[in-house]
């Protein structure tokens, strides 16, 4: 079966900044295959990037399938050697793509889940330059908002969620993309839990999960909002070493290596007691649905990446009051836009 | 959506003999909602039983659904109450079955396996009243046996297995269903290891993970067969507090409490470099048929339950030379015998 990879360049609407920096553009990886299709972010933090996405993809040979019935996707995945999780995400979401197609249901049937339980999703509000750019009128008109941490001065930091925590009364996480030292986090995660936030996201970097048990041997038992892991958690193994320093993981489709392996992960995050968000990188529609197909399972919703797009290749999930709402059509129900 | 319950009585065609005592008969919880089967196996030595598990049936409230839509089965999953893992299994076995049916597919293509890749079944040889009974004659027509020890004698143990290499070249596993204790477990372990087995089963009580681990310090690192983990295994934390001290975990479906979590169990194991038995208790064929579905994502099946049963009620999936062979039907495929 042939596989077909390119990468799709994405025009950010406005200049994205987080802690690791500004983005205006992405290239994803694009891949095709027996009438599916499937996308990944590549955000320039992840250790790969498109031309080795495009290797490994390349070096796949999936099963020739002449028969009439649905291939077996998930067995076709457990065989793939290890390679880069966003080109694995890719292709997973390309053959859960065709899949479902040739089964005839939209894949979030197939996945048993109620689309009606996803969570609202959150809308991100990127570093601002000057704080007196979070105007009302610029503030997106979301009932959840993630806003983005890490200005690089921690008083600035509280100051950017005290300003949005005067203009609106939207409900709030923030994410520091790793940007706090420890003793930083220490000293500004009890006071931003004065501000009434749903998480602190990924508050300290990805270095070792340990720091993660510091940080909470550190912290008040009470007053302190739930912390949620991003950029250190991508495997089972991750969850497991932040199971009880953690509250929650961030499941993103391109980053835990596709469907099949973020599903596994939402059960796992559970049986831990972690809470479950499920997320996703700067990404058309296309990928956006895909993990939308997942949002039922979790806690928490962060699906706008295709709205921070100048232009959105493809039409697939949209939102109504921040809630995803499917497509109708078999398989992903996505369209080219 | 109506749940109805009822007891399966099912005889065994000789006295099945295990260290945890002699079967004859079993009575299994069989559900029915939707068009969809389920069963789940109560042997005696899960802390449940029949009462139990249609107690907690008959307080489960599924919702209506008009939709001609198939289903949201795995949020409905999500929904229910703590209860025993057996009743929830056959619920989730009947709401896997009738979400298939509903689809038009049979089930295990909507788990995407390949049918073909499930291992060849093990046949269970209980333990014999005198060894002299173990004659080739006697000794199932299989390539794979699995031998039931825990006679309350070691040196006998050894000899069962010992009689049967003998007998025969078939690929032969082990099953002490927790006899021995730890020092009991250290010499007879690596004595077994000159027989060539695939592997020991639950060597030690299930009391706690520790013994395991205490019994992998005690074992020479090599001339070990692989342990197996099945009375103290059936859920996440298990799985995580044995990696590292046994090689792999039995996921039978009325213990893990059905498909969905049996699935994610699988993911589970092999993050954490357990090799997976996908295995099943004294059951119908259509408990048989659902746990069959699962067995091409495992590395060993022991799935010979309905074949112990003097008269098994359901026709679902067959074998030959020992590898499971799928019905063709929707869903799970099984129909009264």
């Amino acid at each position: 079966m042939q596989i077909s990879v390119s990468p799709l360049h994405l025009q950010l609407r406005t200049p994205f900044r987080i802690a690791h920096g500004v983005s205006t553009q992405r290239t994803n990886v694009l891949v095709e295959t027996d009438g599916g299709r499937g996308e990944a972010g590549l955000p320039p933090y992840l250790p790969t990037d498109y031309a080795a996405a495009k290797a490994w993809l390349s070096g796949v040979q999936l099963p020739d399938w002449t028969s009439t019935e649905p291939p077996p996707v998930v067995s076709w995945l457990g065989d793939l050697p290890p390679g880069p999780l966003p080109a694995r995400c890719a292709l997973d979401i390309a053959l859960h793509d065709s899949w479902a197609k040739r089964i005839g249901q939209p894949l979030h049937v197939l996945m048993g889940v109620d689309p009606a339980r996803a969570p609202v999703s959150f809308m991100t509000v990127s570093i601002p330059e000057r704080i007196e750019d979070l105007t009302r009128e610029s503030l997106p008109d979301h009932p959840r908002l993630k806003l983005k941490l890490g200005s690089g001065d921690s008083e600035r930091d509280i100051a950017i969620v005290q300003r949005v925590r005067d203009l609106t009364d939207a409900a709030l996480c923030v994410d520091a993309n790793g940007a706090w030292s420890i003793p930083e986090a220490v000293s500004i995660i009890p006071r931003l839990n004065e501000l009434n936030l749903l998480f602190v996201e990924q508050p300290i970097a990805d270095t070792d999960p340990e720091d993660w048990h510091l940080l909470r041997r550190l912290l008040p038992q009470s007053h302190t909002p739930p912390l949620v892991a991003d950029e250190s958690f991508s495997r089972a193994d991750d969850a497991i070493a932040l199971a009880g320093a953690a509250d929650g993981v961030n499941i993103k489709l391109a980053k835990c290596g596709g469907i099949a392996a973020s599903r596994a992960l939402i059960h796992l995050a559970r049986t831990l007691d972690l809470q479950v968000v499920v997320g996703c990188m700067v990404e058309s529609s296309l990928a956006i649905t895909a993990a939308a197909t997942l949002a039922p399972l979790a806690d928490f919703a962060d699906l706008d990446g295709a709205q921070l797009l100048a232009a959105d290749p493809f039409r697939g999930v949209t939102f109504a009051g921040g809630r995803p709402v499917m497509p109708a059509g078999a398989g992903l129900g996505v369209e080219p836009a």
